[in-house]
């Protein structure tokens, strides 16, 4: 018989499944839930029952929302030539530290064909789509300074190079291999300055 | 308005409570969730509820079960009249790779009155209350070697000198600081090996 109750290792096995949390990490977390007074296996559980309950995405630059629209795109007073091609959501919140205010839009990942991930699991066709109503001036690729990152703003430049004029790519002011999410603002300030033609 | 739709923070808020999850990598665990093909919050919700449901402590030695005698205590075979006091039933499985065959008692924590732990907070009673039935020849103190599991362990060598004829230590074979769930079992057998008296 083992040890553990089935329901303590389900969960340790849950945990193990995240990244950066190896069995140990898991088996702590588990235990500290039960029998911690600050956090309760309750009400994380409840949080992450509904974190996809209502949660939509803005049909324009795919962000996170709770509407049709993010609050990005529904606000009128941002350069709306000008779109910013991420990977992911926290990457939005990260630009919105700087000056930068035109619009977004979240690729929600990087081409990356060993896990699977090609333009069809991205939000590529979408972005295709935004920059064929021709009202785009400036695209700037804000993937991350790796390989899979620098695939994904050629996999850009290519597809649309026809129909968007400028098409740029942030300064490598960020060391490469380093994550975007992680950047302080000012890095991130002068990355933007520094972006240069794809 | 918030960038990010309230049950996203709420799960973001929910992890940064768990040790050694800052908020950065809360934000990570949780978008990982929102599009992991492997992990999903469905299920490590549905875990969390489930974690204390049916989830006893085994009324001999408090170790985590299913039934009201944990497996350990109810097998005949082992040495009855030893106890290895433990801090959490993890360092019951890592002893559980010894030789070590007699019996346990987890405490469930240890004397921190900074964390507001007194004996009342752990199962301190309990293994008094066990010892006083006269059965027991060898009580083994097997919390941490840092400040609080020395404490803890002159705490029982006061309470239960009188009680219990032999009370050891295990060996400090382990370096100061060190946590008993993450030694190897090598290092674990000798330090039940090398015990000394409290």
């Amino acid at each position: 018989m083992p040890l553990l109750p089935p329901q303590i290792t389900k969960v340790i096995e849950e945990f193990s499944k995240l990244p950066g949390i190896g069995p140990k990490s898991a088996e702590r977390l588990t235990f500290h839930l039960l029998r911690s007074s600050k956090a309760s296996p309750e009400s994380l559980g409840k949080a992450l029952a509904d974190l996809k309950v209502e949660l939509k995405y803005c049909k324009t630059c795919q962000m996170v929302t709770l509407q049709d629209e993010c609050s990005i795109c529904s606000d009128t007073s941002r350069d709306r030539s000008m779109i910013l091609v991420v990977e992911n959501p926290l990457e939005v919140i990260a630009f919105e530290k700087t000056p930068y205010r035109g619009l977004y839009h979240v690729l929600h990942g990087v081409l990356s064909p060993i896990d699977g991930m090609g333009p069809e699991q991205l939000k590529m066709k979408e972005l295709i789509d935004r920059c064929k109503t021709g009202s785009i001036a400036e695209l700037i690729v804000a993937t991350n300074p790796d390989i899979e990152g620098e695939a994904t703003a050629n996999y850009i430049r290519q597809k649309l190079s026809d129909t968007v004029k400028t098409i740029t790519r942030i300064a490598h002011g960020l060391p490469m291999g380093a994550d975007i999410e992680f950047a302080d603002r000012v890095t991130l300030k002068e990355s933007l300055a520094g972006r240069r033609s794809l």
